[in-house]
């Protein structure tokens, strides 16, 4: 919805303004003066005086409500703050995220009362960490298909969990666990068992919990990662969290609620290594001249700070949509986490490529930040999964809206394929997002011709759509190639969105860097629509499909084989 | 030249091939039997055990002549051993590296026979370790701009050697540096000073040698890097290799020949990881399957196999050429080395990522061949000023060939806009690569469509480079944003005739993996060919000369203000 994307985010209250400056400057000093990132890359554990001093600055219960003990920022505020995180030391950022972002963001979202008023307090004083266990060995993104198991108890008060959790971030320090199991049930009327999953509020103490050694990670080392298994623990049935069977829901709200501050974590770390960047080739000289005046280095620095508008206006503009309540932000929030993770690593990428050999050192701060980030692709759904989610989500919507259409055709005429045709051509003005969309009136009059290019992908878009639903209809979940492309298409047009957004708002405002914003709104319009093209060229082409089909072949023989299966050149 | 890309790099006598073959599975079994990589990377040094089995192999002088107490092996079988290197550990392979393929190859390729008889033996023997000295705080990329100097004493026999060189491979355990330094000379007729750089066979034991502390890495950790300095460091007159005043020519010889040694084992890396990851795509389940079966990691496996079928064949291509003594194979080196490192750095990336939360784990092993790859962008000449290289390199010989006709032109015609039109149609045929160009008989019958798409796309470049040169003249060395993808182009192509000659040697041959090279040649040609569409289009297109202005203004205002200049929607 066009009313969704070129809104404005600024939904602060001038009291809330104020109170978040007020929180704002002591935490960004406090990291300054105090934490020591190297110490805790090196040390593999955030370093007690920075952990004492975060709590004394409220930073473990940001947004739980001041009467339990926290902040009760809104969601543009928390994105705010994380900011600072992702600026300073990613692996504090994970830590506090791991705590307040997912694992105790349940009892925040689905908690009753009593679970409230006994868990928050604690949380959000820092005197208790959480940890939120859902991975396991053979279920990665792929939640529904957990093992861990909870019986209930024959009076039942009890639940008894038991099973092993994976790669738990806050594992080996978390006092609470949001912990998902199945409980088998018999269906009444057919006796067939069912798996039925639930969350479970659950204390280090109970008997039976333990977590494994810490992993030994790439980078965010400073954060706990480890296992965490149950073994015939018990846990009151009043430490079920949002009712009994509901825990898809709360797994899938968890995460949902937690990618805003992911993405706004990331565009603070963006921030910081352009600074880096941006000083350097300030700085050094290369065959006479500083390298800024190299356009090599100026491609480089210039898509920085472009990945960087664009990332920072969507963390924006998600935390704005969830503070005005906007109910259907998840494709949103989808996108815009796969856009910061992505477009964070290809920043830090660069910029060790513009500091040279000097990137690749320590001393630099800039190969730590890119080992911390690898894992921002992988972490609450890898970006695979979420692409693939972000296409069937469109194509859904589509594809019922297509459906009816058909049905309604059906009735009148049975057999007519000049009429389908002609239904085709209607179909596009209404699946998807509708075209002839006009953004006039909406975006600045500055930027007329630029959101002309984003009309035309919206436009290219539903007629790719279109396209694969015709010819591939339900079937179309299982063309994982195209649906790729649609969602890169998708993703780059959300983009064209935000910053269209932005730019129109630096310029309705008069802002100093309006012009600058411009520009790299229009720039960065100009070549996402040309990626667009060829994305969408990519699922009609009849050239690719043949493409796709060589990459099925060539895949089912390597993996057959075990790796690549031609010899060198001299046989051996 | 058709018949250099197109060539079959079976250079091996059969002699050769079985003494490669004594060579090649007892080193095998040596890194899998007594290297730890781990134990390397984690304690920073190469394992003591390890140094001493590699000397027994004899593996720090695969190149030495065997009357100097090497191995004596060409550059094919040498490409082939330190394949090995790539596969098993990287740190290890930059340690020999850094010491045959560029630190001593000075002395291999210009060394007078007291040179060669003094060092070689105990450098080829491993008793002593050899280091690189060229980079300089202040020179990068940029080699002739060294401070390093070096000042002859009176009698002429000694020259004193006074600077700082940085990054040093090697650099705190070597015993012979050679080191590039620059010398003051007056030019006789004018009276004008200039700098002329040689190169110095310089001892650890010489008085004033002095190496920093070990430099803190992302990766290849176990091999030592540090600052080297010289103060007032006598060296003898007879320790000047190639020369005085041939010092940049040395250099230069050395990194040209030292390029397909990185490729090859980059290669023997990618081979590693493809079957990490296809053995975990072959096990894994998510959602019910294999995730083999999914497109999304079909997209990415197959992917990996046409980036190491290509970087292979480079390999191979460049150490054939070099043992054929072709003499123009820089431009070659220079392109297989760009491909070489964004290939396996990209087969990695994509390895951790079909791995998930798995690939970021130490224990997986892929996260450390990953911080080890990032250097291979950077070390040996950038990728950034080697792409520029590659550009110029072809525009050169274009140009050259332009400026010939135009002159011939200008004689009986001085004016005349339409035949200057003809002039360019003509042009076409005889710049570059000429056009026109045919592969029919050089390629198996069964690739000629694909052999199509290469000449088209070498048509297209020819074109782009016509378009280039006559709209900016010389000033064309300026224009970075179109060289780079000049460049990009340059080397899809490169690639297209790499893997096109493989596949159709591999065809010739009814080997059994013939089908499946010719369906990866297939496959790569395809997507390369668009892509070079793709970046043409962007060199000769109006509305991408505009994007490039924009880049250049967004990276000055970036520049001056230090870091991105907009505020956040709340204004701080």
């Amino acid at each position: 919805r066009p009313g969704q994307v070129l809104c404005s985010p600024l939904v602060l209250s001038e009291e809330q303004t104020s109170f978040l400056k007020t929180l704002y400057e002591p935490c960004n000093r406090f990291f300054e003066e105090v934490n020591d990132p190297n110490w805790n890359d090196k040390n593999e554990k955030v370093q007690a005086k920075t952990l004492q001093g975060l709590k004394e600055l409220k930073m473990f219960g940001l947004q739980v409500p001041e009467n339990l003990g926290g902040l009760g920022l809104t969601d543009t505020q928390y994105a705010r703050m994380v900011e600072i995180l992702g600026w300073h030391d990613l692996a504090v950022g994970v830590t506090l995220g791991a705590h307040q972002s997912s694992s105790f963001k349940g009892i925040l979202l689905f908690g009753d009362k009593h679970q409230k008023e006994k868990y928050l307090p604690d949380l959000a004083s820092g005197r208790s960490l959480a940890a939120f266990c859902l991975t396991e060995p053979t279920s990665g993104s792929d939640a529904a298909s957990i093992w861990t198991m909870a019986e209930v108890s024959q009076c039942g008060k009890f639940y008894t969990l038991n099973g092993s959790k994976m790669w738990i971030s806050n594992g080996g320090v978390a006092d609470v666990f949001t912990v998902f199991a199945k409980t088998k049930v018999k269906d009444v009327t057919t006796g067939e068992e069912h798996g039925k999953i639930s969350a479970f509020i659950v204390e280090k103490e109970f008997e039976g919990v333990t977590s494994g050694p810490p992993e030994e990670k790439m980078g965010i080392k400073a954060s706990s990662t480890t296992s965490v298994s149950f073994d015939n623990v018990n846990v009151p049935a009043e430490n079920v969290l949002g009712g009994f069977g509901n825990g898809f829901k709360v797994t899938m709200n968890v995460l949902n609620n937690s990618r805003f501050g992911t993405v706004s974590t990331l565009a603070g770390t963006m921030r910081r290594v352009i600074e880096k960047a941006a000083n350097h080739a300030a700085k050094q000289k290369q065959f006479g001249k500083e390298i800024r005046n190299y356009g090599i280095i100026q491609d480089k620095l210039a898509h920085m700070a472009m990945y960087h508008c664009v990332t920072e206006s969507m963390a924006y503009m998600i935390s704005g949509n969830m503070d005005m309540k906007v109910s259907d932000f998840h494709l949103e929030a989808a996108i815009s986490k796969i856009f910061a993770s992505e477009a964070s690593w290809e920043v830090t990428d660069e910029c060790i490529q513009i500091l040279g050999g000097a990137g690749y050192m320590k001393k630099a701060g800039v190969e730590c930040i890119m080992r911390d980030l690898r894992i921002f692709r992988i972490l609450e759904g890898t970006n695979d999964i979420l692409q693939i989610f972000v296409a069937l989500a469109g194509l859904q919507h589509a594809g019922a809206q297509l459906q009816e259409l058909q049905h309604t055709l059906e009735d009148p005429l049975n057999n007519s394929s000049v009429l389908f045709t002609e239904l085709g051509l209607r179909a596009k003005r209404i699946i998807w997002i509708p075209t002839g969309i006009s953004l006039d009136g909406v975006v600045s009059g500055h930027l007329l011709d630029t959101a002309g290019l984003v009309t035309k992908c919206v436009d290219l878009l539903s007629e790719a759509v279109e396209h694969l639903l015709l010819k591939f209809g339900t079937q179309v979940t299982h063309h994982q190639f195209h649906l790729k492309r649609i969602a890169d298409a998708a993703i780059d047009i959300y983009a064209m969105g935000v910053v269209l957004s932005r730019a129109t708002q630096s310029l309705n405002h008069n802002l100093p860097s309006a012009l600058h914003e411009k520009l790299l709104c229009e720039s960065w319009c100009y070549k996402a629509s040309e990626r667009v093209r060829w994305n969408l060229k990519a699922v009609k082409a009849s050239s690719w499909n043949c493409y796709y089909q060589n990459m099925k072949s060539i895949t089912d023989e390597v993996v057959r084989t075990g790796g690549v299966l031609y010899p060198r050149p001299m046989g051996f």
